[in-house]
């Protein structure tokens, strides 16, 4: 196990209702001006965004919206709304939505008291330190952004999509959880979230971290919790029950506890980015081909970590860790599948993928070489996405 | 799943030298006027305290100490303290040990700028909104008073031992966890804190809640953790990753995440906390001796949930629930015993208790009715307690 620092002071309000509670958490966390930042017409159309306004309003808070961020969110909506919240006078954030909302609100937040300009941050020019607080009203269990302190922000120029993480300057004051509110999410959205939040769980996973035992059993209850409940929401979107327990593990999933001790990896998250910034696609469906790739290639280099995923999670019982590790790969492919994910770059709508550009742009954004469970060079990361095709 | 809110803020800062944070954490936490508490001569002979001191005195910060502190820890010394921080104008609390310690120093922090007795929070009259800031060098791995809002006293009129739970104003500001730290316990000592983390996890398992998968699989996957890692630091106290990985189970077993959306118990917990406040016995070896024979009534009168944790903890085979949760609290016996823990009053040391007694202060302390997986009276506790002979 690793040295490491975990705090995660995010409060969480989980249950029916709990959007109600964001006047009063909004006046905890000492927000009088807020900007009130959410996406389409799905926010409005449910009435979720007006009961929030209201909710502020009732608690005195002064608000302004921000609306139209979209999925993979850009650059100049947080060019446009650091604009809006210096000459309004805005003082907090609240994210209405799901984690493009809040990352747009995050990076709102901390360019508005930073002098440049605000990509510095994810450029990796400057580290982030300070922000406007910001608010939660999650819509859609997937990023983990309401307890994360991570922003992913694509820049139009160039289409650079980056993550950028920060140890607090980022976590969210508040976080209201109602798992009603995600009963309308179409099908595929949904798989999609259920796709990225297991990646987060397996980004931290898969390390070659040793006598992480106590995380690792953690990270495999999530896992399994979220197999369990999964078909259940796909098959009745309406299971409040079942939407409870995967709306509370996309949180966990992503709030740092499923890595606590060990050196992470997050190759595949890279790779995926740079699928979705060329072409559109739905992050959690880019994962959902990208990371059975990485496994089939590390089912070859380092397949250990995989044999022990195949053998407590899916339940594999091969021996031999190649073995296990392949038949863990189908397992989990069968599972996405299920869901109705792709698993194939052909599956997700790219017939013919530019992969020379991918790689092209994943090492221009990440280095030379890139991968925690094992150092990937162009040469194998060609190698992991023809492994998708 | 039940509504719930989940917030814990406090800053761990985990692995070797862990310790010699304490003056840049107290600095953060606006700390400059320290009361260091401790116990007994190991925190004096193992050098810690003294490099708690020197870091604290680096940092600029002003330090008095109060050592003395001793297990099952009395209302006495809390009030000497709370003298001692008045006159000496302390604005905030360290504590150098394990949960006797640290429950002290909580509350000494919440007696100081409360104008009455301080016994009123944990007599229930007043609740528990302000205190002074806590900050913890945890030394050992048991009560989870490093991550949790609570604190145990012992008034010593009347022997009546009270446990607070608060939801933010005892949680700490920073946990400093240091594995090495623990080396130095008696396994007796690390055994016990086993069984505590333990039962901290199963108080809150066994609970009529259902459709909490997310919350079972992560209170599993902590047991299924401590499982396997207290036989290696029992063989060799000098294990750094089976400490470590102990160290943190013992947090996550009580800071909360473990509890997350259903009703939890905490029958055991009052049960034991007679006896050790009857017979002085370590709180553990209590624990060992209570949970199984509370757990074997339950396996005559609602064995789903035992038989769950047989087999998914230990693996137990049967289809039958009863005959599963039998089979989990044999294995769980056979479990204490391998760590040289009691599993009855007389492996206790307690050859002939004064079940009578027990139960009336038990329900004198907790009313007539108490237990939320099941509803017990005096005829049943009174039969739990025989249980256990």
């Amino acid at each position: 196990m690793e040295n490491f620092t975990y705090c995660t002071p995010t409060k969480y309000v989980f249950g029916r209702g709990a959007e109600l509670n964001a006047g009063s958490e909004a006046k905890i966390a000492g927000m009088r001006n807020v900007m009130v930042v959410y996406g389409g017409g799905s926010a409005v159309a449910s009435g979720v965004l007006q009961r929030v306004l209201d909710s502020l309003a009732s608690a005195g808070i002064q608000t302004v919206t921000l609306g139209g961020v979209r999925p993979n969110p850009t650059d100049d909506l947080v060019y446009k709304g650091i604009d809006m919240c210096r000459s309004g006078g805005i003082d907090s954030l609240v994210a209405v939505g799901g984690g493009s909302v809040i990352d747009t609100a995050k990076a709102i937040a901390l360019g508005v008291p930073y002098d440049g300009d605000f990509w510095d941050f994810f450029a990796g020019k400057v580290k982030a330190e300070t922000a406007l607080p910001v608010g939660v009203v999650l819509t859609i269990p997937a990023a983990g952004s309401e307890g994360s302190g991570n922003s992913v922000i694509t820049r139009i120029d160039g289409m650079r999509k980056i993550s950028l993480r920060t140890d607090m300057a980022l976590r969210p004051r508040f976080a209201l959880l109602n798992p009603e509110l995600t009963f309308t999410l179409p099908p595929y959205q949904t798989a999609c979230g259920i796709a990225d939040m297991m990646a987060h769980i397996m980004e931290r996973y898969f390390s070659t971290t040793p006598d992480v035992e106590i995380t690792d059993r953690v990270a495999e209850g999530v896992l399994t919790a979220i197999i369990e409940e999964a078909p259940k929401v796909m098959e009745r979107p309406d299971d409040y029950q079942a939407r409870a327990n995967i709306m509370w593990s996309g949180t966990l999933a992503h709030n740092g506890i499923c890595g606590t001790g060990r050196r992470e990896d997050w190759t595949s998250h890279a790779m995926e980015h740079e699928i979705s910034a060329l072409y559109g696609v739905a992050h959690g469906a880019g994962l959902a081909v990208v990371f059975p790739a990485w496994m089939t290639f590390m089912a070859e280099h380092r397949p250990a970590k995989i044999a022990q995923f195949g053998r407590r999670v899916f339940g594999v019982q091969s021996h031999d860790d190649r073995t296990a590790a392949m038949e863990a790969i189908e397992a989990l492919k069968g599972f996405y599948g299920s869901l109705g994910l792709p698993v194939t770059f052909a599956e997700l709508g790219v017939e013919d993928p530019d992969i020379a550009t991918l790689v092209a742009k994943l090492h221009d954004n990440k280095g030379a070489a890139i991968g925690g469970y094992y150092t990937l060079t162009a040469k194998e990361t060609e190698e992991i996405y023809r492994l998708a095709l």
